[in-house]
């Protein structure tokens, strides 16, 4: 009996973190989704309290002489959703569409990262335009058996920065599990 | 014995449960692949018998003064196929692609729903534009053992309707299950 | 005992395809965060070593003149670093973004093939443009339990060949599993 126990044991291990990385892919397009409706309060809800978001250039696109601006940097849920709900970010509703991936991803225990693209398009008169393509790395925390993004970091493709989040990206070819497990 | 067979019930539901997350989404993607190479017949396989298909602004992006035109919504698969196979969708052919997603995912029994945008390009003189972007509402039904799509509605980013789609949105935060299962 | 046995095989089994499709997933987008940040060693170890890497029209986008220009094809992991690390691929880091998907994806033991779109974005004066939209077949082996890409025939939309690409695309719709396994 000890073989079996142990067998469903390590095979509910292995469908747990399968469960776990479709969880976080869906996470991250939620947010992306809700952000295009101004849904905040489910926005917020993908982010753990203590959440981190940097975000280079954030006026990338919008306002040509802000391309070298400071990296903005938001600390909590609540500043998040304050950004959210802010004149500038509302500004760009309904006509806007964040997609993200595609990315990266790996899971270790009740942390995981992800690693990968998002772009922003804006919608002008019937036109689509890609507004902004940055390379970003997530981190995601699980509390209370719930993923939430813990930090995000967005750099626009082709700063030093995201070169070095590239380097350093999520998961790694590797060898796959076998056998029973 | 119970609790062995009990685990190892509760376990192939959960695998069920990622094999049809997984197969749902290829079928999405499966069905861009279809229609870009006017493989109708498996773009028709890819729908139940009675799928609705709601589309708006269908001409957006190819004929200017229709972007307020009204929504063209076509009933059973026949009609989808008829409407691959038609002049207009034909001219498409073969620099078009229409790409799926990110998309949020979520499914109950045998009935499925997920979320998110999808990009129509098309080839002009050997330089790709993005010609539609929209936001998508799939609904999938299981028969058979087989997965189709019963409904879609695409509407463009932009549109009201479009931002009730995202309120609505599949999937949502929640806790991951734990244990064995 | 060996009902239970028997079962739990069954559910190891398809466990074991859920995370190869999973792996190959994430392997795909990795070798593009590799090319992009010009960390050609994880590139090339995305790679069998007798891997084979074909790209139609290579300079698109970039040398319109060229457009009409022969396949390049690539053999062996060697080869395909070569190119990573030549001037002609160098220049156009650190500004460029290869975003792979989506693609529809099946496995079969130790092979496995995926079709779909990739898309090369470029970044000049702060502003991303889409520079080369392809249709890809990938094929991929598994050696030492490690998933590799063992072919990559890369063509622009719009080719007689991507059409051919297109109609023997990876995964038609099917039946889905059920019971206990």
């Amino acid at each position: 009996m000890k073989t079996t126990t142990a067998s469903i044991t390590a095979l509910a291990e292995r469908v747990q973190y399968i469960e776990d990385e479709l969880a976080l892919r869906n996470l991250m397009v939620r947010y992306g989704l809700a952000v295009d409706c101004g849904d905040t309060a489910t926005a917020v809800a993908c982010h753990t309290g203590d959440a981190v978001y940097v975000v280079s250039a954030p006026r990338s696109g919008r306002d040509e002489a802000d391309s070298g601006a400071t990296d903005l940097t938001l600390k909590g849920a609540e500043a998040i959703g304050n950004m959210l709900d802010s004149p500038l970010h509302q500004s760009l509703l309904p006509c806007c569409a964040h997609t993200v991936g595609p990315v990266t991803l790996e899971i270790s225990g009740d942390e995981a990262r992800a690693t990968g693209y998002s772009r922003l398009y804006n919608v002008k008169e019937s036109t689509p335009h890609l507004q902004r393509l940055a390379i970003n790395e997530w981190r995601f925390r699980r509390d209370s058996g719930q993923w939430r993004i813990a930090r995000r970091e967005s750099r626009l493709v082709g700063e030093d920065q995201a070169q070095a989040l590239l380097r350093q990206a999520a998961w790694r070819p590797r060898a796959t599990k076998t056998g029973l497990g």
